[in-house]
């Protein structure tokens, strides 16, 4: 079996986890693959938190359902989107792509326009919007790579994103909670769901070929 | 280097291919680790067109802002999410689980009416974005499988969305297009973005460790 498929199916979405803490080289590569993960037009609108205070994590749980994972993991990630898209996100990406290709900013000039005029064409909830689908995108992709570690990462979207933004200062930051994920170890022998097999559609509800 | 990152390291958004058909068992990789990508709830509320017919292909570019790769590619993916999140869907959902799963379906009514009042809460629209959002957790998945078969995958947002909608009968399939993915080998020669350094933010801005 193709290695990503194998991990695919050794992860679940784990109810409960132990506490141990993963090794900081797998969670490096969990944030490395983060970080190359692809967004529309290279821009990733968004930005990830990396809680692994404990009191903060307990600050959080109430605000997420009191799901056990969130104190039981090792590490929290909190996917951010920006809440707008605005010409310093712009200017800023565009200056970071002339050094990166070592090129003058004038020569990206028709690229910056484009996106300018994409920015101030949406409204601003079309821009969070756009931003957080970008965010899913790395979202999947931290989904994987946590896999490929042996690490356990549920991915969560039933929280008060409100008052999670109030509480890690978001709004001022010009970002807005969008996912969460635990990563760490599965307690199997308390959760629920360990044991149960995968359910998924059929291919053949899921593909159409043509 | 941990051999997810060394993937995404390999990969990059191909901006033209050169037509070679990859093989069935690649194609077949990529699309399991597809279906075996979480979602919301577990319901996958996405439907994924795998598109090899050339004369198919060549009606899409135009609607795709004429991009080479569409017609370059070996197959082309077409993520498409639910229109609405409707109780037969739920229905179908909560039958397969107690299938799989060897239990009653009564087992499962708390879970279904939850699903189904969350459902009704929700507008038409805010089904469809929640549904969207699901794909493009099983698109980053995607990209990722595919980077590990040494298989080139473009991301693309950049297209007519009703206009490719109508021409595959989406609408009547209760879908909406989300985004393309065409699958092939890049083509150095003629890809301007080939041999380019990747840009991506840095670590200490994407990041925030608490």
């Amino acid at each position: 079996m193709n290695k990503i498929v194998e991990s695919l199916e050794w992860r679940y979405a784990s109810k409960r986890m132990n506490g141990k803490k993963v090794p900081a080289e797998k969670i490096n590569n969990i944030l490395e693959a983060i970080r190359l993960a692809p967004s529309s037009m290279g821009l990733q609108p968004y930005t990830v938190l990396v809680i692994e205070d404990e009191e903060l994590k307990k600050k959080i749980q109430p605000i997420a359902m009191n799901q056990p994972q969130i104190v039981e993991s090792s590490h929290l990630l909190v996917f951010a989107a920006w809440h707008n898209i605005t010409p310093e996100h712009i200017g800023e990406y565009i200056s970071h792509t002339a050094t990166v290709r070592n090129m003058q900013e004038e020569a990206l000039s028709d690229f910056k326009n484009t996106l300018l005029s994409i920015a101030e064409n949406n409204t601003q909830e079309q821009n969070f919007t756009w931003a957080a689908k970008q965010a899913y995108i790395a979202f999947g992709t931290a989904l994987v790579a946590a896999a490929a570690e042996e690490v356990d990462a549920t991915p969560m979207e039933g929280f008060n994103n409100a008052a999670l933004d109030e509480l890690l200062n978001l709004k001022e930051m010009g970002l807005r909670s969008v996912t969460l994920m635990p990563l760490g170890y599965r307690d199997t022998e308390n959760d629920w769901l360990a044991n149960l097999p995968k359910v998924r559609r059929q291919k053949e509800k899921l593909f159409i070929l043509q």
